[in-house]
This record gives structure tokens, C-alpha cells and sequence, in this order.
């Protein structure tokens, strides 16, 4: 419905548009792709990650040591894991980790040894109102380990002894991020972040993944004014490392958003920036209102993503999150069932037409001056107006009348655009067609 | 029902009510009189109009050469028909402009010939929704010629041969259009404008000018602190016309409603000047509030009448446009159903009493200050309040106690009839007992 | 249920909270030996009152001359009563203001004579749509006497002659009222004012004085910034003739509520000062959207209790008014009906807490600044923060990010608390957590 949604609106974007399907489908490829991956906030999962996006667009890896402090915070030792399992005495893994990497609580420092049920079970997480589900847990800043499973396995594990393994190692090292400039006429930046560092769920963040780095490529072959910065970072520790060491480049960036669960079949949701009425959210908010007729909008909370940094006192930037399934409110969250089901080429295709709408508000809203600002101009005259009378205007005419009615340089097209209900990209198209005829100039 | 309102309403008018009867009878009778003639942008319908209205009111009649340049637009040439048909071999009129002038494109050029059906097919004009109506078409700003007929007489019309005839002419001449000026003991202005353009379409806007006809007549016996500029013109171009000979005395305007489609059923329609807030959008919501419970307030947009041409960005003069019926948005809109049935002595009477109390609102509204503003005054040592506590006051008295505490030279009368919820004309009574007892003041 | 809820929200009050039960029986206790007396505007009522509350708490008490001038008023004639009936041709008292005061209009001039049912009918007074109900009725201004009586009796009265008796005195005297200061540690002032005047009506007004008797009580035994001044006057002469006596005093105020109506089983309903927007406003807007699912909150309007002579336009101060069921809009009002079974101990007792609730928001509301503002700081390392990560945040960690992302000088805890849907409590709990780690300061 979305991806219809997006269709249709698409008709409008004009020139820049390509007529190739949104590419969905390339798009699941890429996230049943990264899927199998264990990724963390740092180590070799992460990194081929990044490796893998960089395939396709021009990432540029940052390797951060070990120790760095990153304002408040400190980068912690860097995590890997080889293997992982829990086995019975008849040597069958009950747990295993190369089944599903969410069966280990991700930093598990190394462990190797046989216990009881009784010594075991305070290490075994489950979900007990969801008995089917392997839960998604972690351990960063506190050295510990674990496995998760299944309520229902959980309560039929025999009461013997087990061997535990965890094969990890948490060790000095690097935290890893990538980002992907795209530059455009200027060096007002538009930022794209996606937090990398879960491992198997697919709309938490492959979803945010797919449709960054295709949007990024997509637009390194438009025209464009703003520059477009795509980060690909650990949660939390990622954006906090990224712009202690990017507080210069901040002052740059005129619009953000932080992309998140974005592939699944619900409508969309958009939280606001900090600022509530930033340009990129009345930008998201207008495209949505034609898009997706069961969107919703939540202001600012300072939980949820990395929209949490961007958006802390000291930055305020205008950066908000686009998601569908609102990260925490949706059964599948944070659990094995956040998986290659669970997205769809669809969804997919949907949220990335909805941001290219969106850039093209980002890219073409301006203030624009009536060159003929007493009575309305003679639009007949010029065809750009139905002779005949008796009929309404056509959806374009009634927009000039709209642009030129209020473009006394102190509304934006957006602004005609939400005043109006029309969709920007008629209201645009019909500032074109009068700057054309030199009943318009844009404002300086 | 807007009458039973208006007319409630108008007992607390005070000094300046008549007790006569608002005048539904007479102004019915004018848009009968009226009715018949082939109105058009220009021409001698027109001019005929204008004659009757000035027998009534001191109008006068503003000739405006073709070819002149007003503003983007050129005066037309003038259109003047005698007389159109479409006769069958037989020699009947199947077709004739004699039993309805809608039945004729408004600006056809002459046209006389033989023509088969097939020929003439482009030229017939109908709705094939509303197959008993008689659309109304016009064609003023590309030469041509047609002809309009119900959708069911269309479809029957034999294959055969007819004489077509429009014996019109369009040639150099004059705009014409009237103006009356009800001058008050200042220069500050109401604007009334109303489109006398098209032709027997009774809502459309021959009630708007029997309504306004019968308005300047009555404020001229009434003292008055505005001037009140009625301005009776072709839509469009009338309006542009007007704007572009006025432009200084625009600067005198200082409040304004276009009047169109105001004698039928349906409740009020209210849509908003440009500005929004103007005077004139408050002073009209809050009458019509009382007034017609059922009544809808719409934004201003920027398609319609000639609040167009008034709320262009290059004046933005605080212009609303009172109707009941919306507009474009009945189906006997443009049609023969809009007819002397359509249109009620009640509703005519209804708007003219609610045009009364909307003046009431601009004459009287104003500042005032609480001499006594440190703890209620005394009102009952006064007279002013009941002596017997126990029951609650009066709505005359609740309006002292509101316009007291409100009357910090912050708010208004309009401001307190809002906030309180009483009727302005109760406000104002209240006010008027205050000042009369040295408890209020105007501000100055 | 207000007394449930309040108490739950007293477990977030932190420190000054005594854990003993509020206290609506001793409350109660309050109104039912104040209920018998018949108070008036003036008189030994009113003092008897006051001087009950005076063995409470420190109450100093005022007597002012009859014929002292108080603004646009002047101070009235003391009354007082000693009996007053009407007795039948048998000698039997038919009315008989021993067994109710209400029987009495309040203020009646003295009578003693025989007269004829015919005579009397126009000094009796009754509710015929609630004919079991004696109905208070008053005569201050205007000389007079009557008595109210349930109609179910009046109509019974046999038609034959009476002897009419009222033993009372209207003669030079004071008006009387009480003033109770519990000083804080600025001159910055809560006030706190009740009406004083009625007879024998619980909840209107001996549930008001019940409550601030308490309140003075409990505020006197806790650290606090404000002074808290407790007015107890008669109703609108008091207040007018405290305000005459106090305008210096006034600026000091910088809070304040009207309590009257406050004993009875409804939710709160709570009217804005005439600002509107005042702390007081939002404090108690606040504390009530949390502790009252069920209350209402009304704007101002210049008619009700003492908040009309606080609100008038020359005082202007931020007094609001807070009710249960409000005055004039429950059929109880102003009769017999408003009794000791109408008041009840829980609904003082929620009055009480929900007032401390109020008060603590005032005395700990203020500006903070986040001191490391770029990014979110490190809560887990202080232990502010659980570690595990998997399960949401606890209520005091959301408190501490909404605390932290919005303590940048501009919002204060109260904004805070509003935006975030928390309780002030938590919020207050949770910025003194992060003041402690050195994460948050007051505002300067």
C-alpha cells in the first residue's frame, strides 16, 4: 500500500523520476544478504557489514581505537565471537549459536565449562509471553554472558548437567563505522543514519540498510542541491563517536533522519525532531499525509534511536526517524521473528519512493514572488488556462492560482503545498510553468 | 430558520432597528423583475440591470472602453444577441433562446447556416448527471459559439438537417458596471461587491444584488460611522476593472464581503478573507454563531468570486465572501434548477438581517476601559444588579460583569462577546449601562 | 477515589511527606462542629467560626467598621439573630429557625407581627422543582425579610393567620475576618482564600475551611520556600474589603487559589485564573491530569466566588479556583440538601493531598541546565542506568533522559514533566538524581 501509495505519487516528481520499478526486490537481496551476519557494536561482523554496502556505493570505513573518549563515553574493547553452544551430556548442542546468533547475549565474554541446570539457568533469557521466540539481548557495558531461547525450550531443558561454551574473545581493538558521501551543488548536507549493529533481524536494521545504500546510490545519479551524507554506525556508541568526531561538520547539516524498521508491512511512522517544526518534518509529514493515508506522527522523545544523540541539548540538530513498525511497540521486536519474513520487497520499495519524495520537497522548496500581484494574471491568455468555461479548473490550474496567490515571499511552496492539500510536486510543477511565463522569480 | 435567527437576533440591536420587517417580499420581488435578462460580462442585459437597480438606489454607471488595460487584462469587446435558435426541418424551434437565455454560450459569435446534426454535435452543450437541466456555459476569451439543452432533449434531437442561427454581434463598446456610495461620518470604508454578470440564474447571483440593494437603502437612513461602497460588476474582469481605476481609494477599505448565492435554503456559508483574522472574518463568525447554528466557515482559497481579485497578494484587503449555498458545490449550481423557486423571500430576508448585525458588530465594536477596575463595582447599589441574591443574574447583568473585567484596553466589545459567549448586541447593551454610569470608558 | 489516587501520587513526594494518613476524618470532624452555626456576612456566626479555627492554627482576626469605605463598596451594618418562626393560631412553630438557619433569609431585618398567609406568601421562599429543599436566600443590600421553606410545605400552609417573628439586629457594627500566615523562607506568597459566610452548608463553604485549616496545619511543620497566607472572609464584601486593606501585600502574591466546593464526591473541577496560563494554572492542571482521570478544568469567568474580586482587571492576580462539584451546577447548591452526609471524609481528604501535590510542584519547579549537553552522558557507568540491555528503561531512567534533553534553560520541570506525560515527582526525583552526579545544575 505504501509502495502503491509512493507510486502514484511518483507520477509527480517530474524530470528527475526514472520509470524503473523502485527496486525492491534488489533491495530484500541485499538484507537476506547481511542477514546470517553476527554483527555488534564492534568486531568482524560489523566490518564485513560495511564491506558489503561498500560494494555497492563509495564507503569510506573508520576504524575508532579501543579507549578513545568519545564525549561521556569511552570506546570500549572490540568483540568477536567464532562459535557458541550449550551441550548435553549426550554431546547434542541444545543451544547453538551457528543456529542463530541470537542465541548468544551479544559481548558474552568467553566462557568454557560444565555446570548444572541450577548454575545455568540465571544465563538463560527467554520470553515467556511469547514461548515460540528467541529474544535479542546484550551486555556492553557490564562483562557477562548468556543465551537466549525459546520459553518453551526453556522449560523442557532436562535437569542435568551441560557443557557451556562461549568462544569469544573482548579484546583492544576498533569500533567501526562507514558513511557515504554523496556531494551535490553545495555543502549543506542532508544526513542519512542507520544503525549497524544488530545481528539477525532484518527490518532492526537491514531494512535501514538496504534503503539507505540504495538511496544513496540513486542519488549520486540525480542532479542535486544538497549534499547527502549516509552513516552506517553502531547504536549509541556509534553516533556518539561519530559526532565527537564530526562537531565542525554538524553545523552543515540542514536536515536528518534517522532511518529504522522500514521494511515491514505496517504504515509509516514519523517522529519529529527535537525542534518539532523543522523543515524535514513538515517535509516528511506532507509527503506522508498523501502517501500513506494510515501514517502516524509522534513528537520528539529523548528514547528510540540514534535521533536520541543527534537531537541531545548541545547539537539540537533537525534530524528526525522514519520508521514503519514503531521500534519497541511490535511483537516481533528484538526477537527471532524479526526475520527475512518479516520484510518485504514491497515495504521496502515503498519507504525508499517515499524518501526520494521527500528529498524532492527537501531539494525544491523555496520562496518564490508573484510578479503580478494585483489581480490575478490573464492564464487564459497564456494556455495555461482552460478556455471554456462551466468546468472546474484542472488540479495544475487551481495550483497556479494557489502559488500566485500566496507567493509574497513569505510562504514556501511547502507552505502552499499544506495550505493548499495539494501534493508538492503539482504545486511545484505549477511554479515551474509560471516562472516559465515570468509570472514568477524566486525570492532572494 | 436564518430568519427565525436574525430575527431573534435583532431585537438586541437597540436604537437603530426598524421594526418593519426585514424586506423578503420586495427583494424576492426585484430578483423576479430581474430574472429574465440576458446578463452578460458586457453589453445591454447588463446596463439593464444596473438601470432597474439605480431606480432604487443612487448608482452610478461606470462605462469602461474596450481595449482598455486593466492590469494583465484588456477590456473585451462588447456582446450584445437579439435573439438564437436551432430549428428542425419543419421549421420549429427545437432550440430557443427566447425560453431561456441559458439555452445560448453566454458571448457566442453570430453564426446562421444549415448544418447536420453531426456539424452541429460539438456545439451542443449538457450534463449528462443532471439530464433535466439546462447547464450554463460561457465562452468570453475565445471566440465561439454553442448552444445548451437538458442531457434527455440532446440525446433525442432527430439526424437530420437544422438551421442554426445566434443572432448576436461582438464588437467594440463598453464595460459597464455601478457603484453606490452610502457615505458615513467617516471615510473608512465597507466594501459590498457583488458579480451582476450572469444571466437568469436567480441564486447566482441575483439575490446577492436584491440583498444589497435593499442593504444600501436601508443604512442610508440609519447614521452610520462607515461609508459603505456597494460595487455591482461582471465578475472577473469587473472586479479587475474596478481594482485598477481604484487603486488609491482601496487604502480606505477597511473591512469587505462579496455577496453571492445568498437567497436559498442552506445555511450560511462563511469563507474567510485572506488574511484569516481579519475584522471582518471575527465580526461575521461571531454573528453567524448565534445567528445559524447550522452555519460552515471555510478558508479563504484562492478560487470563487471576486474575493479572488480583492485577496490577490497586491491589495489582501480584509474581503470575505458570505454565501449559503457553496459555490460550485450544489447541483443546481450553473444550471436552470438555479431558478425563482430556488431562491426564498425567507432567505433573502435571513441574509439581509444578518448583513445588518455583521455592520453592527463594525460600527459599534471598540476598546474600553474599566474606571473602576480594582474589585467589581457596586452594580446593585447602582440598580444595575438584582438585590435578592439566590438566583442567578441576568444575561444583561453577566455581560457587565464580563465587559468590567475584561475592558483593560486589551480586548474589545467582539473579543468579550467571543470569550463570553453572549451575543455581541448583548455586549454592546451592557458596555452602553456602564458608560452611562461613568463605569466604563472608550479607550483612546 | 481522588483520596486513592492522590495517595498514590503522595509515594513520589519525596522527603516532606508525612506517612500519616491524610487527614479526612479530623476534617470532617471540623465541618460537622462549624455546620450548626448560623454565619453571615457579619456577626457572632462569622466570629464563633473564626475563632474555632483559631484553636487550630494561628489565626489573627479583623474587625472593620461599619461604614469603612473598600473601593467603589462600603463595609454594611453588623447582623446577627437570635430566633425567628412563624407560628400557627395553635402557638406551634410551622417554621422554625432553631431546627434550620436556612430558614431564615440571611440578613433579615427584625418583624414581629400577625399577618395573614396572604401577607407572608411574598416572604416565603421555596424550590418548587426540588420540593423537599429548604433554599438559602439572601438580603445583604437591600432591606428585607423572608423565610425559605421546602415547597412540598408551603404548599400545605393553612390559610388563616400567623404570627411572623424574626429576633434580629442589623446595627453598626465590624465586618469580621481571619488571616493565618505561614512564612517560608522568601516573602513570595501562596495565598489561600475561602469564603467564610454561609450557614448551615457543608460542602460550600465549611469543606474550604476545613481543607486550608488542615493544609496550615501540615505546611507549618515542613522546610518551604513560599509563605502560605490562608484568608478566610465573607464572600465578596470580605475579599473587597482584605484587598482595600492589602494592595501592597499583593505583589508579594505570586500563586493563589480560591478553595470552595471541595468536600463532595465528584471529580475536581478546577477554573483558570483570569490569565489563563499562570503556574497555578498549569500546576494544578498538572497534578490533576495524574491524580483526577474524571476532572475538568474550566476558563475563567468574571462570575463565581472570591476569584472575581483576585481576577478583577486592577489586580489581575493568578488565583484560580478549585471545586469539586461547581458552584451553581448541582442541584445541592445553596439548600438544605448541601449537608454533612453530602461531605465526606475521603473527598477532604483528596482535596488535602491533591492541594500538597500543588504545592510541591510550585515550591520545586525551576530552571536546569544539562551539563553535558553533546550527546546522551554515560548513565550506566553511575549506575543511574540498568545495565542489562534488552528490557526498557525504568520510569526514573526515562525521567532522567527527558530531563536531561530538555534542561537547556528554556523548559522547566514542569515543562518537563507536561511534554514527557510523567508525574512532577518522578521528574523532580529524577533531576535530583542527576544533580547529585554532577549531570544537571539549576538554572541561574
Amino acid at each position: 500500500m505504501g509502495r502503491a501509495a509512493g507510486g502514484a505519487h511518483s507520477r509527480h516528481r517530474g524530470a528527475e523520476v526514472t520509470d524503473a520499478p523502485a527496486p525492491g526486490a534488489a533491495m530484500h537481496a541485499l538484507v537476506r544478504e547481511l542477514y546470517p551476519i553476527c554483527r555488534s557494536i564492534t568486531g568482524d561482523g560489523l566490518r564485513q557489514t560495511l564491506a558489503r554496502l561498500g560494494g555497492d556505493i563509495p564507503l569510506v570505513r573508520h576504524e575508532v581505537p579501543t579507549g578513545t573518549r568519545v564525549f561521556d563515553w569511552t570506546v570500549p574493547r572490540e568483540w568477536n565471537i567464532r562459535d557458541a553452544y550449550v551441550k548435553n551430556p549426550a554431546g547434542e548442542r541444545v543451544i547453538d549459536f551457528r543456529r542463530h546468533n541470537l542465541h548468544v547475549v551479544n559481548y558474552s565474554v568467553p566462557v568454557h565449562r560444565t555446570m548444572t541446570l541450577a548454575e545455568l539457568r540465571p544465563h538463560l533469557h527467554s520470553l515467556p509471553d511469547r514461548p515460540e521466540l528467541i529474544p535479542y539481548r546484550t551486555s556492553y557495558y557490564k562483562e557477562s554472558w548468556g543465551f537466549c531461547l525459546p520459553h518453551r525450550q526453556l522449560e523442557q531443558l532436562p535437569d542435568t548437567g551441560y557443557e557451556v561454551c562461549i568462544d569469544s574473545t573482548l579484546e583492544d581493538g576498533h569500533l567501526t563505522y562507514g558513511e557515504c558521501l554523496v556531494e551535490g551543488r553545495t555543502q549543506e548536507e542532508v544526513l542519512i543514519s542507520c544503525h549497524a549493529c544488530h545481528p539477525s533481524l532484518a527490518d532492526d536494521n537491514l531494512s535501514g540498510l538496504a534503503v539507505a545504500t540504495f538511496l544513496a546510490q540513486h542519488l549520486a545519479k540525480q542532479p542535486r542541491r544538497y549534499s547527502y551524507r549516509f552513516v552506517f554506525v553502531p547504536g549509541t556508541i556509534g553516533a556518539i563517536t561519530w559526532l565527537s568526531r564530526n562537531e565542525e561538520l554538524t553545523r552543515n547539516i540542514r536536515h536528518g533522519l534517522v532511518l529504522t524498521c522500514i521494511g515491514d508491512r505496517a504504515s509509516f511512522t514519523y517522529k519529529r525532531s527535537r525542534r518539532g517544526n523543522a523543515a524535514i518534518d513538515r517535509a516528511v509529514e506532507h509527503v506522508l499525509s498523501h502517501a500513506d493515508p494510515g501514517h502516524k506522527v509522534v513528537p520528539f522523545s529523548p528514547y528510540g534511536y540514534d535521533e536520541r544523540q543527534y537531537c541531545s541539548p548541545g547539537f539540537n540538530l533537525p534530524v528526525g526517524c522514519l520508521m514503519r513498525s514503531h521500534h519497541g511497540q511490535f511483537p516481533q521486536y528484538h526477537t527471532s521473528a524479526d526475520n527475512l519474513d518479516f520484510v518485504t520487497p514491497q515495504a521496502l520499495a515503498g519507504a525508499f519512493d517515499t524518501l526520494l519524495s521527500v528529498f524532492d520537497v527537501l531539494e525544491h522548496d523555496g520562496h518564490y514572488l508573484n510578479l503580478k500581484p494585483r489581480c490575478e494574471p490573464q492564464l487564459g491568455q497564456r494556455g495555461l488556462y482552460g478556455a471554456t468555461g462551466g468546468s472546474g479548473p484542472k488540479q495544475v490550474e487551481m495550483a497556479m492560482l494557489w502559488v500566485l496567490n500566496f507567493s509574497d515571499g513569505e510562504a514556501s511552496l511547502l507552505d502552499i503545498a499544506q495550505r493548499s492539500g495539494m501534493p508538492f510536486a503539482v504545486v511545484r510543477e505549477a511554479a515551474a510553468l509560471l516562472e516559465r511565463h515570468d509570472l514568477l522569480a524566486r525570492a532572494t
